[in-house]
């Protein structure tokens, strides 16, 4: 039986389902598991959908139709099926592990390349852009309809894990699955000024402050900027704010990689955070990450350090010239 | 006779064109300016791709294979079929009318509503996303091979004009088409690098002092900042530099408007500048700009003034709230 097959056949012998995904949801998981509850929903089925923790959603998905979402455990979860969508493995479906123990049966949808296979059913499609796809191949076998409120969550799945179609994921048949999804009613400017266009006012402060002390050296090729404790605590931003200012930095013409160097704004860690981005193909940042006791992917790395911001900067230059000077000796 | 098939009959029937686009050209412009060249080219016409003018073109278009583009009239140009692509009327194709009256016979193909049907043949596609997207239905009437040097600049007008699959123009079609291209060859991570993540140094730096000074006032639902004369020469930015930053602005969550007041950095023109955005549908920014003697579109308007900024700013929050208690009340 095919894996999509092995899905179709659970879902059709079962009533009560528990829906889950991974902590921290991005914009794949909180689709997946939206337009997934809908689906059973639709089929007559008993959904309860689920996300572990208490941290409170990101908020450039408030707009999105999650007023059913439990953050606690129904009583009965032992008795449902559980569907983890968009989890590579077991230990991202949050603390609790009594979830998965005593589920009844668990079906394991993702697109992630290391899913470890988890479930006791498993549909893991590594070429799909995101695990969005995967449950439009799926809901087609299970005759489900593709409404407005299904499309829009598939919608937001897609968009956001191709990158706003940017990645090397958007391929034709993602780009032919959008079109469908905007056919069948996603509304892509409601989508687009929810996801992209509601940015906290404190954080733009904190992007200011990044910019402002961007530097760029050998030759316009490394920028890097920093941001301070104080920085957090001034313009009123958490320290998830700093996400994405590294972009920044990296789409600067001519540059091959950028580093931001922040303070953590409280906490016991490390007294500083080092992300690094490669804005060429070429470079490899997790290999300057590992002179740092660091690593992470050939485009996005870090390391953590006690060095003072400047010795950081000073050390990243050292490394990068030791990088490409070695490449082009090659 | 369909508006397709009289361009396809005109392509047939000569042998000698001169391409052109609008001055000040965007993505679809040099997109259809270069696609339309090298299908001509493909079907063994002898071209020319002329653009008026000799401003250099946008910096984020470099990669693009624009090395054969004219920017002198040639000397047998009255002999030649003019195509002019992506030009709503003969006022954009440049300061030299004599070029249109000249040509042999002008085909005008165009997606603009207000296309003033300026050529002896018009093909003009209102509801297209793109000239991009008209121009791929043309190609496939000429029996035109989608080669990936073609899918790359037919993909660059329709990204570029769909606002990134943003605006409303980003119809099932436009999608579908998107796919086709990627599938001919179309490297999706090396035109979003080309043309989204090229961004100055200093024009980062002037978006640093720019959000540095950004207030928000009216409950949060007005956003407003300014860039001074010196800010420019300080960060050593052109004043197209500061285009895109009041989207910044705009994007701010909660946001009704946003507003950037900016000094021009040289010129005799009026001392100051004033943009205005609106976030959301039911505000109209043009109503805005008219009480200060501006213009421009629901979402987009703008207008000129001698005021000092602090004043300019205090005289768009009172009309603001002028504007929406009206609208309130209504």
């Amino acid at each position: 039986m095919s894996d999509v097959a092995a899905v179709v056949d659970t879902v059709r012998s079962h009533d009560r389902f528990l829906v889950t995904t991974h902590e921290n949801p991005d914009g794949d998981a909180l689709g997946s598991l939206l337009a997934t509850s809908l689906a059973l929903v639709q089929l007559g089925k008993d959904v309860v959908m689920y996300l572990a923790g208490e941290a409170p959603l990101p908020r450039e998905y408030g707009f999105m139709e999650l007023e059913e979402l439990q953050r606690a455990l129904p009583d009965d979860h032992p008795d449902r099926v559980l569907v983890a969508v968009d989890c590579a493995n077991e230990s991202r479906l949050g603390p609790d592990p009594a979830v998965l123990r005593s589920a009844r049966l668990v079906v394991d949808i993702d697109h992630h390349h290391d899913n470890s296979r988890f479930g006791d059913v498993n549909l893991v499609g590594a070429g799909a852009s995101s695990t969005c796809e995967l449950l439009r191949d799926l809901f087609r076998e299970l005759g489900v309809e593709l409404t407005p409120e299904l499309a829009e969550p598939l919608y937001i799945g897609l968009v956001t894990d191709t990158g706003r179609f940017q990645y090397a994921n958007t391929t034709p048949k993602a780009l032919r699955l959008a079109a469908e999804l905007v056919e069948a009613g996603a509304d892509v400017h409601r989508i687009f000024q929810g996801v992209y266009e509601s940015i906290e006012f404190a954080k733009l402060k904190l992007l200011a402050r990044a910019l402002d002390r961007a530097q760029i050296s050998d030759g316009g090729r490394v920028v890097i900027s920093h941001l301070l404790r104080g920085d957090f605590a001034e313009v009123g931003a958490a320290e998830p704010y700093s996400e994405g200012i590294i972009d920044y930095l990296r789409a600067v013409e001519g540059a091959d990689m950028a580093a931001l160097i922040r303070e953590p704004p409280r906490g016991n860690g490390p007294s500083r955070r080092v992300s690094l981005r490669a804005s060429v193909d070429e470079l490899d940042v997790s290999a300057l990450a590992r002179r740092f006791g660091g690593g992470g992917h050939r485009q996005a790395a870090g390391f953590s350090s006690e060095a003072p911001i400047e010795e950081i900067a000073r050390q990243i230059r050292a490394e990068y010239t030791a990088l490409t000077s070695a490449a082009a000796g090659a």
